[in-house]
């Protein structure tokens, strides 16, 4: 297809994986959520109790329950109850897709 | 650092980093976005013209415009004037740094 400026470019992607991809980057966009992030990833075994997280961010507890609840909803985290603490570990599939998907 | 469960976690990124990184994705994180990258990602020479872009997603020129200023004031994309025209190719190294940084 040509353009007025003589360019010619193909069709984008397509609507609703774009709002799909936009939806998972938006989980990611969050200081807090990347911090959380941050600690599940550099804990041993690449997962970590919801009490370390409560000890780390600047952030009350519900705060921080709400935050690996979207984490969670987005498919980037998996959550497993031990006794009385919850534990949450990286989904690296969703995260290497959403590296693979990224434009460059 | 042991906590009340009895696991031990590292302190999570500082907060201006992931508040830097967080605006990166915030970036991204739009529809729109996503396509107008990957019509300039999928055109000749990873570059395209404004036309280009207007004519391939379904919003309106000036919309088009305001996303584009985005992309180019998060880094994402550089602006080049030729005669009449705009032209934008993704700057890949801000897009490698993206991609170093998510987690898993």
């Amino acid at each position: 297809m040509r353009t007025p400026c003589g360019s010619t470019a193909p069709p984008p992607l397509a609507g609703d994986e774009a709002r799909r991809r936009a939806d998972l980057l938006k989980a990611l966009a969050d200081p807090v959520r990347l911090q959380l992030l941050s600690v599940i990833e550099e804990s041993d075994g690449h997962e970590a109790c919801v009490c370390d997280m409560t000890d780390r961010v600047d952030v009350a507890q519900p705060t921080v329950s709400h935050h690996l609840k979207v984490l969670v909803e987005a498919g980037l985290l998996h959550r497993e109850r031990r006794g009385s603490w919850a534990w949450f570990r990286l989904d690296t599939a969703r995260l290497a897709e959403i590296r693979a998907f990224l434009p460059g």
